[in-house]
Parts: C-alpha cells; sequence; structure tokens
C-alpha cells in the first residue's frame, strides 16, 4: 500500500475529527493509500505535542510554512480558523502539495477564486471537508434524485439550528469561540451554518440563481476574550433567506445560534413530483422517503434505516441496523479522497465545487445588507 | 329513512360515547336507518333527566326492564358495568329488541355462552361495542392482512398502558371506580383492557390456542367507595402472556395501569414473511407498515397517515390531511351494525364473535392461578 | 337554556365543519345558549333540501338576503368563498345579526375594513373561524407563552403544505375547486393556508412589522370548469416569506401545494430564550415544549400528548390518552363564542383581529410583486 | 503512560469491534494504560495476517494455546464463537493473563462457574463484553434509576427483533452462520440477543426470580454449510418469556430473528412510581423519559438526545448534537476496563456478573422445555 504523507495544521476540533478519519480509514476500507500521520503544525508547542502524543503524529512543527517545505509530507491538511485558509492553501499549492481543506473554503468569494486559481495552476488534488456529503443517509438522498426518483422539484428547504450563544455572559474570540468574532470566522452562521446548508443544497439540487435574505444579531455587544473589552458583535447571529434554483425550484433556508432546544439540527427536504426525502442531522442515519409511486392506500413517508450493505458506505462497517455516527462522515471524505486519487476522478467538493457556496454566502450577506434579491455570481 | 329506536341504559362514559355515535351517524354515512333517541334509563332519575337533556333523549326511564318492555324501542343499548349486561342483554334478548352491548360481552365465558344462546334463539341483531376494529388504520390493517400482504404470520405482540391507578389514595368501586371493584368489573386490566387487545388480535389473526399468564395487584388494599372501609383488592392490576396461534405465530400480550407515562397506549405489532404492521392508540391515525417487497435500499416502516379518501372510512369525513379521533371509532360501529340490517350480513363482533375473547380472557385469569398454560375453550 | 337560532349560508366542506359543531357543542360544554339549526341557505334549492335533511336545518333558503331578513335568526353563520363574505357580512350586520365568517376574513384588506366597519357600528357579536387556534395543544401553546413559559423570544417559523394541485391535469374554478380561480378566492395558498399561519402567528407571538415575499405559479394554465378553456392560473401555488416581528423575532413562512408527501400539514415552532415550542397539524393532539430549566442531564423535547383534563378543553370530551380531531376545533370557536356572549368579553378572533391578518396577506402578496420587503400597515 | 499487551482470538465481526475499540481509546479517553496490538490468532494463517495488516497487529499466532503462552502479552481477547470461550478462558487464567472475553460468557450456567472459578482463582481483571451498558443513554438510563429518579419499580420490558433468517434458503453453520448451528452457538436467540436484553434488565432492575418461556424454531431444517446436508435446525429462532424480579416488578422479554422491518431493534422500558424510561438501539442516541414531577399540563416523554458534555462518556467525543454509534460502546468498554485496572475496582460486568445471564438463560430454556415457572439458580 503507498503512503499518503499528511502534515496537520490545527488541533482543534476539526483537527480531531480529521486525525480520527486518517487513523481508522484503512480499517473499513480497501485503498491504494494509507494515510501517514506525519506531523501537526501549531503555534503553540507545547500544544503540537500533546495533540501528537493523543493522535500517534510523528513529529510537530510551530510554523505552519515550516511544515510546507518539508519533502516528507504528501498532503497539508488545514484546520485551522477561517482567516488563515487562503494563506496557507495558495503557499501549500505553490510547494505542490495535495490540499485537504476545512470548510468554509475562505472568508468570501474573491479569497476563494485565488485559492481555486493556486491549486488549478498548480495541478494538485484538493477536496473541502463539506463532511455532510459523505453521512450515508445524504448520499443516498443524490443518488435517488440522480436517478430522477423525484422528477421535476419544486421546493427545498433547509435549516441549521443551534442554541449555544444565547447567554450574554459567553465572550466572543479566543479558542472555541474564535466563531463569534467577525475578523477570524469572516462571517457568523453564515459561514459556518448555512455554509454546509448550500453545499449539501447546491450538491443535490444544483445551483441557485438569486437569494433574498435577512440576518440579526440578536447579542449587540460581547466580551473580547483576547482585548479582555466589550465590543460589537460584528458577525450574524441568524440569517434566514429565500432562494430560486436554476431548476425553477423556490427554497428556503435559514440558521441560528438562539434556537432553543436544538444543538445541531440541520434538516433538509425537497419535494418533487414523484416524491420527497427528509433528512436531519440529530438522527443521521435515518432518511425520510416518500414515493408517490405506491399503492395509494398505504403510501407513506419511509423511514429508512440506512445501516444495511445496499446502502451507502454501509457495507464497510457493522452489520444491518447498526449505526454509525457523526465521525464516520470525516472517514467517508478521506476514502473518497483517495479513491480519487486511484481513479483519477477527483472527489467533490474540490476548491472549486466549494467556491460555489462561497458566492453564495457573499450573496446572501449582501442581500441582507441591500434588503434586496441578489443574484449568485457564476463560479 | 327508516327509524331506529334506541333506548339507552347507562349514563357513564361509554353511555355518552354511544349517544355521540347515534346522533353524528347520518350526518356523515349515507343509511337506511336513522337512530332516534328514545329514551335513556338509569337508576338515579335525576342524573336521568340531566343527561337525556344533554343528549336529546325523548323519555327517561328508572327501570331498565321498563324500558325493556316498551313497544316504542327496537334496540337496547347496554353502557352499563360488566355485572349487569348478561341478565338486561337476555332479558332484551326475549323481548325481542336488537342490542348493543359494551364490552366485555360478560362477566365470564359461561355467562357469555348464555347470553349468545339468548340472542341466537331471539333471532334479534345483535353486536358488541369493540370499537378499536372502527379506528381506520386498523381495518386497513385488516384489509392488508386479509389480501395476504404480511405472507405467514410469525409474531403478534400487544400491550394497553395506563398509569391512572398508581396511588394508593385511590379508592375502589363507585361511579367511574367501579372498574376496581371485582363484583362489578369480573377482572381488572384482563377484562378491562386486555379483551380489547384479544378482540383485535383474533379478528387480524385467528384464533388463539393456549396462553400463559402472569397477573399483579400491586396495591393489595383499597378503601371501597360503599363500604367506606379498606378492603382486599380482587382485581389484576396488571396481566402478562404469552399466546400460540392456531396459525402457528406466536403472541405477547400485556397490559397494566401502572406504566407511568402512558395514558391509553393500546400498541399491537405484526410480523409476518413479507411485511410488518404496527398501530398505536395515542396516535390512532396513523398506521405503520414495512412491505419487504420495496426495493431494498429504500425499504423502510411507512408511516401512514389514515385520512385519505381510500382509506377504510375516511371519505365520509373531512379531507386528506385532517384526522378523526376516539370518538368516531363509535359512530363507525353504528354505521356498519346499520349497514348489517341493510344487507343481512350482521357487522362484527357479534355477542358469538365477542365470545371467543371472554374464553380467551377465562383461560388467561386460569393460567394466572395455575401458573400452567392453558388450551382456549372452542367457542 | 336560551336559544341562539343560526342561519348559514353555503353548504361545502365549511357547512359541514359548522354544523357539525352547532349540533355538537350542548352535549359537550355547559353554556348559556343553545344553536338551533333554523335556516340553511343555498342558490340551488336541491342541495340546500339535501343538506338541510343531512344535518337537521329547520328550513332552506335559496337568497341569502333573505336569509337576512329573516326574524326568526340571531346569527348568521358565513361558509360561502371568499368573494361573498363581504357583500353578506355588511348586509348582516345592518339587520343586527351576529356573524360567525368563516376565514379568511375577505379579499383583501381593505375589503376587510369595510366589514370591521359595520360589525363595529352594528356593535354585533362577530367572528372569524380561524379554528386553529383552538387546537388545544395551540390554546396550551399560547398560554405557556403569555405566562412567559419562553422567555424572550427569538424565532417563529411556520409552514403549511399540501400536495393536491401537483397534477396538471386538474382544473381550476367550480365546486370545490374555486381554490384555484383567483377570481373567487382573491388569491391562492396565501389566502387560503398562510392566513391560517399568519393568525396563529400573530396571536402567539404579536403584530408583523414587515414582511419580504416570493410566490410561484408552477403550472402556468389550466382548464376552467365553468368556461371549460384553457386559461391562465392567476393564484400563487407557493409562497414564502421572510418576516421580522415587531418584538424583535425573525420569521420564515411558507406554504405550497407542491410539497409532495403532506396532505394538511401546518406547523409551527417558537424558540425562546427560556424554551420553545412545536407543533404540527398531522398530529395536532401533540404538543412539544422544551424547557431549559430542566436539568441539563435530562432536558429534552417533551412530546405532550393533550388529552388530559388539566389540558385546555380536554376536559369537556373522553379520558386522557383519548385524542379528538380536526372537527373539536370548530365545536371549541362555537363554545367560545357563546362564552363571549355570556360575559360580554368577545371570544377572538373577531373581524378586527381578523383584520391583521388580511393586511400581512396584503403585504405578502404585495412584497411578492415588488421583490422588496413591504411594511405591514397598522389596523 | 503503560502498554497493555493485547492478545485478540478471533477475527470475525467481534476481533473488528475490539480491535477498533483498541486502537481509538487513547485518542478519546485519557488513561493509565494503552493497549498495543501485539498479535492476533486464527486458525487460518491467511486470515489472521489479513487482518493484522488492516488493524495493525504486530504478529499473528495459528494456536490460541501459543498466544497464551506468550510473555509478551497482557490480556487475552476473546472474540471467536461461543464453544470455545471456557477452553481459552480457563487456560488464559491459569497462565495470569487478563481475560475480557465476548458475550454470552459460555456455552451455559455450568461452564460459566467453571469460568468464574478460574478467573477468580487467578485473581485476574476479567469483564464481558456487553456492549450495550456502555450507550451513553443506556448508562445515563443506570444512573437515573440508581438515584431514585424512578422509585419503586412497577414494570420492564425488553425486545431484540431481528429478521435476518426469515429466508428457508439461508444454511446453518459456517463462517458468519454459526448462530444457526446450536453445536456452536448453545442456542439461538436466547443466548445470542436475550443475553444482551437480559444483562441489561439486570445491570438496571436487579436480580431475576423466576421465568416462563416459549421457544420456537420456525424453519425445522436448514443445509449445513459443513456437512451440505440438509439437518435439523436445533437452535430457537424466537423466544419470549414472561418474568418476575426480585423487587416485585413484571417483565416480559421476547426476541426473534423473524421480525420483518426490524435489522436489529432491541428496546427496553421500565415503568417506576415516579417515571419511566425508554431506549432502543435503532436510535440508540436518544433517551426517552417521563417523569411525573414535572407540571401536569406540560408532562411528556422527553426526547433525551444524548450527545452533550454533562452526560455519560458524551464530554470524551465531539460537540452537542453530534451522535455517536454502535462501535464507541466498545471503547467505552476499554476505557472502563483500564479505569478499572487503575482503580482497582472491577468495571462490570466481570465474569461472575455476567454468570447471572446465564443463569437466567439456562431457566429459560428449561421453562421453554418444562412448560413450566423456573426459578433462576443464585450465581
Amino acid at each position: 500500500m503507498k503512503k499518503l504523507n499528511v502534515g496537520l495544521i490545527g488541533y482543534g476540533f476539526m483537527g480531531r475529527t480529521h486525525s480520527n478519519a486518517f487513523r481508522k480509514v484503512n480499517n473499513f476500507f480497501d485503498l491504494e493509500y494509507k494515510p501517514v500521520l506525519r506531523a501537526i503544525c501549531a503555534r503553540s508547542e507545547d500544544k503540537a505535542i500533546d495533540f501528537a502524543d493523543k493522535w500517534g503524529y510523528e513529529s510537530v512543527e510551530t510554523d505552519w510554512r515550516a511544515l510546507i517545505a518539508r519533502k516528507d509530507i504528501d498532503l497539508i491538511d488545514i484546520a485551522t480558523p477561517n482567516n488563515s485558509h487562503a494563506e496557507i492553501a495558495i503557499a501549500a499549492a505553490k510547494a505542490g502539495k495535495m490540499i485537504m481543506c476545512e470548510k468554509p473554503l475562505s472568508m468570501d468569494g474573491p479569497e476563494g477564486k485565488k485559492m481555486v486559481a493556486a491549486v488549478e495552476k498548480a495541478k494538485v488534488p484538493n477536496m473541502v471537508w463539506y463532511n455532510y456529503r459523505r453521512v450515508p443517509a445524504v448520499t443516498l438522498a443524490k443518488q435517488l434524485i440522480d436517478e430522477g426518483k423525484l422528477g421535476k422539484i419544486f421546493h427545498y428547504r433547509a435549516k441549521f439550528l443551534q442554541d449555544w450563544t444565547i447567554s450574554p455572559e459567553l465572550p466572543q474570540g479566543g479558542a472555541g469561540l474564535w466563531r463569534l468574532d467577525a475578523k477570524v470566522a469572516g462571517s457568523g452562521v453564515t459561514g459556518d451554518l448555512l455554509a454546509h446548508c448550500i453545499d449539501t443544497a447546491v450538491w443535490l439540487n444544483g445551483s441557485i440563481d438569486k437569494v433574498n435574505a435577512m440576518t440579526e444579531t440578536f447579542i449587540k455587544e460581547r466580551k473580547h476574550t483576547e482585548t479582555g473589552k466589550v465590543q460589537k458583535v460584528q458577525i450574524d447571529d441568524a440569517c434566514a433567506f429565500l432562494a430560486r434554483f436554476n431548476n425553477g425550484s423556490l427554497a428556503t433556508f435559514e440558521s441560528t445560534r438562539y434556537a432553543r432546544g436544538h444543538k445541531a439540527l440541520y434538516t433538509f427536504e425537497i419535494n418533487g413530483e414523484k416524491g420527497s426525502l427528509a433528512w436531519d442531522l440529530h438522527d443521521l442515519h435515518r432518511l425520510q422517503y416518500f414515493n408517490y409511486a405506491d399503492e395509494g392506500r398505504v403510501r407513506g413517508w419511509r423511514n429508512i434505516h440506512v445501516t444495511d450493505g445496499d446502502q451507502p458506505y454501509m457495507k464497510n462497517w457493522w452489520v444491518p441496523g447498526l449505526q454509525i455516527g457523526y465521525e464516520h462522515t470525516f472517514v467517508h471524505q478521506v476514502a473518497d479522497f483517495i479513491q480519487g486519487l486511484s481513479s483519477g476522478k477527483p472527489a467533490s467538493p474540490t476548491f472549486r465545487d466549494a467556491l460555489e457556496t462561497q458566492y453564495v454566502c457573499d450573496a446572501v450577506l449582501k442581500s441582507a445588507r441591500t434588503q434586496k434579491w441578489e443574484k449568485v455570481p457564476k463560479k
């Protein structure tokens, strides 16, 4: 088996999900390459060493430029906050490294466009970790839609609801809380949560033509962990938008961190002439399917427990009825990336694919400012 | 339209459900007969008058023998506690009256047998109010099973769980509480709740060959409302039994009034070679259906919202999506009874049909005493 | 008991729900008045007679003006298509009749304003049949919100999804299909379905400040049943809008008749600082409640089976665990209307209350045309 | 960190779940020991080598006696079919090895008793892989019960339903199908599935006093993969039993491989005076909890999404709302075993704990033969 030498940058929540995926993938998937955990890079050497110990990285770096310069690294995995993605990715591309980049791709569309140019010029394999495409139930939805099981699509609706920032005592900035700091995160729920919804939506239902959004920041000021001062909050706490897809279907999207009772409730539903599909992240191993072709008297939403060998990815895991969880989506992402290396057909979403989501996010945030419908630029 | 002159005996919970059904049935069903509420009979004249006022009965009686003697009554509806069913029904049959009798038919099988003999000798139309057969979802289950949609049956399981007698302060006996008094009720959950489960089971899955039961009385003594004294509780608070049906399938049944959190959770599930069905009373307008013939990848339990015109009884009500409730099962029962009068094919369950449930209950209670498997006598 | 002499106009779906409510209400509620079904009015005498037979109306009329002129009628119940509400209601008010009017109040806000003026000038009791306020679970939600159980509100979302007009073969106009004919219905899903969502939302969460909508007509032309010709469809098949409430909360609303798999799925959810509530019409007897004050380890959405005596309206029906259905909301509406007569505190929604929904609908339809945010006029 | 040198015997489904657990545990839990995958033992050297490659075992053995004899092995992990557990475990104990043994402990109680004697004499740490105790939702149930949240217990009910052996074409015996071969498996669903139900039940609700069972073998003969002949099937395809616990509560248990539509539906529910709990394996990350102390009007089953940091095990995984799956229960088992080594308080279930389940299974199978209530022997 060939080695795929990985250098990870970032040791937070996403550093953990990626590391776990690299470690597990060959236990469950037969692949041509085996990821080898060569180095973890973090500004704090102590934290890098702790992380390396816990996850089995062979070495540590404290300067990502040094990591990129290393000859023994094939793939740079970017798991840092959003405002550093572009610089690292462009440098890694120039150095000829493969790149896996945490979502969202970039702070905005123009920045993302440069990243796409860089990886395409360098011709390096690249991917963005929009992991929810790899939930087996979501992949099954994609198969059914592509086979025409839903017919003409009328409606798409998606939500991503959380409730972790309701307390005004929660500060902004710093480890774990950079998602509240616009300078680091770029935006609030739009880039963090709606980006997931948009990525899935575009994958399942094609491109979005235009959007009309509203955003809100419920808590106007929060203490900043770095300055110690109460500062204006500049991210969007909530965002909802109407959209029209190129295929003529209508959509509603909503995300918030103020929906009491929902921890990470990403849901989508798609309604077509022949059938409908619905899914939610809180029971990610299930897909709801309504098939109008079923006999009328016994028609009903089918509650599909996606744990069987004939369903996407599942023959690699346990036995029917035994569910997998969140982390497995990252394992699937690595498996697909490696299969893309072998086949020469890059696994999605590439940087270019992910740029589309960036453009939709830009249009959404612009619409919230202009209070008008905004067209999504072509990628 | 022909008149069907009704004389009701009893003004309790069941007096209300029956009266409502008689009043509503012609608003929704096209029938040859129209029930006319001629008289309500209760020992207390005041209560009879109040009830007559509320429900539109034309007259009151305080002696059920007088009611039965009246020429202007076609149908005697028995809605009294269990220990009076036999005497009233046998007298009504002798008087040539049609009879609708609240369930359970009788205090036990031998008593029920006499009732069957009386109505069959008198050749009067007769029915027992096992209303859950007339839940549209349950009737749909019956259709599917009879059409062979489930194939060979392997398993049946039913439960009826309540929680209203957990408090030791609750007395036994008297209005509303006669269900705790063995002299009036005959038994506890067996005749009250399991009788429903058994009636449905036998209807859907055929006769039961033998049973093996355990019963328990958790609160051993309760104050009796009539004597004012603390007396031994002689009913079964809980009963569970194993059963084997004649068709070779295995079953479990359970009922209790000590299942905290369940108000009236009657559920059944039936598993066959080709499919399965499940239903519960807390969402009575839904039927769960698993069809093994569906394509493997998208097989799942179908959650059928039984509110459409092609589903049993539903074309008579509102529009698709709008659910009916508990009381409508009684309306259906009256509609079916009347259609039986018109067609000459008596609607089920007749007294004879209901006698089978009585025999199963007897075997269950006997088994709880003998601690052995007991055969169900042939009806 | 005093008599409340009812004259009904219209014999369709709503004529049935209202008649059933008038007939049942005194069986279950202790009230000062008893509705008496004096007359049913319909243009077709045959249909009026059939309906009178089925429901027990004492007489028939074929001209609603004649009905209004009758001295023996106290209350005019309007169950006709939308385009006749105003004329009838204004005439009835002038004649000093009480009025119950099917929703939506009017074809648009200006028309509704005249109706409000008429009933207020005449000082006649008046109400609009927004029946979903009287679902016990929805009334319970109202109680909890009014008691402050949710705290500050951040989000409201509502949907009303159907799928009955997907076929292009379905014609527009005529009996049962007037909802597709803009001249009769005023609008499509906005006045038909979103009006319900808006009425509930304003009741639960206060007034809406502004809206931003999109509408779509998926099937552009349909045969008209009256002309026999293929004509342009002028109603909205689908409508979604963003909204901001006066209390600072954000909302999304959506309705369509093209959501395959949903018959009448009206759902709402409201998220506050201290808790959240959710409800859906397909299981109308349940309320979902999340209480942040619960201990963290065992916090979860409570699935409340609203069938108990301490829950709104339910002590009047059966016993705990036994669900009521759609029709009962109309019974509650009549009970509340009558209690309003007795107490002198009119039950909501009055015409004035319902006018607010009309103004929101107007703003929604205007926004769909202007493609801008539109303020809701003050009622 | 100290090394815990593991020698695994068996490379099937359970060999995979255990190996995954050993590999992952230190990535997520801070522990004193780190499992090191020293050797995998299988009769087929090729298969052993393949497995070692896939999972990172340092060496292979083809004779388990040789494995046990190795000085560099601290812990023998038994993941072989049931009929070899006793011989291996007793030998491992004699060699002073720690032992983790796949469930069920043994072929029957007497055999299990010898195993208990062996490990207790040798004073070696020992555990049986009843992994469902380590589902966070199940562990949370245990906490709540132990804290008295349910009060006096009235009822326990458990089911384990599958549907994978319905086809008569399925052979018995051989890889993956040894569960149909009584010589290898000992029994059918009783030892395979009910053993899980019993282990959880005894853990949550204390010891079982007596049982009354029925078993069935629906397909009487199947081809044997080893002999190639059609042979009598000697396992139980289905088993249901009534039980009484020492604490006075009543129980029903059922398991089958003929419940069409259920892949691995292990469910339990427990009803106490103050509350109830329910759980099912198909949504293992959820716990249902009914708390009678909640205000009556808003009482309902709480649907607890067990993914938060204050819930058992979950602070070690991802962030709230992101579910784990089946495999994580094995990781928790290893973590608890290691914490038991550190603390000197052995994690449950030890061999002695698991022997109790064996005795219950023996009583169940005996009762099915004698058709009588059978007492469970004291462990």
